[in-house]
């Protein structure tokens, strides 16, 4: 049984999904490791994990529209303001999706359903350069 | 330390919980793994999986009850319809819930506590039949 | 490759957040693990795990209110209610947020961001006692 581990960075810009289907799947495919486990953590409370749909734009939209009418900004709503109105909304909506994602690796790849997509989910109005640490678990041969 | 690799398909009948407890536990229990990590993942982006009480039928009616009204069907919200009404709801109810769940095992069983049962959710209107793998590692020996 | 199980104890005073960084890290301190997965389990379907930020009580106060607002008690709500009002909204806030964490170890420790902190989040009104499985997959030594 061996481990990896390694950090990916991701810039934003500002509130929505960015994907990062393609440079986990390559650094996994990098290691191999044919049968194990994959671990993302995002190491921030105010962007989070999400696995979605990834063919449509608009869903992405749309999940961004729904959260903002979700957990609305408003001065009244909030005592936690000190980096501004997006500030807790943000710490909420990361509350109500994921800071980790474990997936089981089988023939050397995660087993990503096909229309599955990884998403870096930026909750702050401004960009930011966030950071994702990858754990993998597993062995060279299969089960 | 040793792995296994498993998949399940569930078989639903339009949105709403359909229990997967017994099939996990059975596969767990076959393995000879007595302490270890069990990994659900969910392959797909408009069901998800929930631990939930596994005692009444009403908390699962209620659950239901209060995501259709969390997020309702409407033409209006949402600019993705692709496959009907209750397509993006499904996508958005997805990412207020769980694609994966990682239980410890102990002396031979996930950890679930006396209450806890483990559940498909589907977020569709129409029947689906659905794909969770199952991935488990540890060993035969407590720890 | 080794494994290490444990539980833990907290005592909650009713609904908000309490603190568990500090045991969960000392806990895992002790096992000589240098690199390796912690995983969390909460054994129960009325409270939850959070990571969240772990410098401003007024961000957690604020957490707390929103889903207060989000998840309202009523009688007109819900069937379910048999151990009071406040039952079924714990069961919801419990499906909206997480019963397991899963964080990759490095060098000897947990990859919490600077800001990060881990939480109990009870849901329930009255105090409770709550359990917490902690399993640890890893290696004494760097990858």
């Amino acid at each position: 049984m061996e481990q990896r581990l390694h950090r990916i960075h991701v810039r934003t810009t500002g509130r929505g999904l960015v994907a990062i289907t393609e440079p986990v799947l390559r650094w996994v495919a990098a290691q191999g490791v044919v049968t194990g486990l994959l671990t993302l953590w995002c190491r921030h409370t105010s962007c989070s994990l999400l696995v979605q749909e990834n063919a449509s734009p608009e869903v992405r939209d749309d999940l961004e529209a729904f959260f903002r009418r979700l957990v609305p900004e408003g001065t009244a709503l909030y005592r936690h303001d000190d980096e501004g109105p997006d500030d807790m909304p943000a710490h909420i909506r990361a509350a109500l999706t994921q800071t980790q994602l474990s997936i089981p690796v089988a023939e050397g790849r995660p087993v990503l359903g096909t229309w599955q997509g990884l998403y870096l989910w930026e909750h702050r109005a401004a960009p930011h350069r966030r950071e994702i640490v990858l754990h993998l678990i597993g062995a060279a041969a299969p089960p």
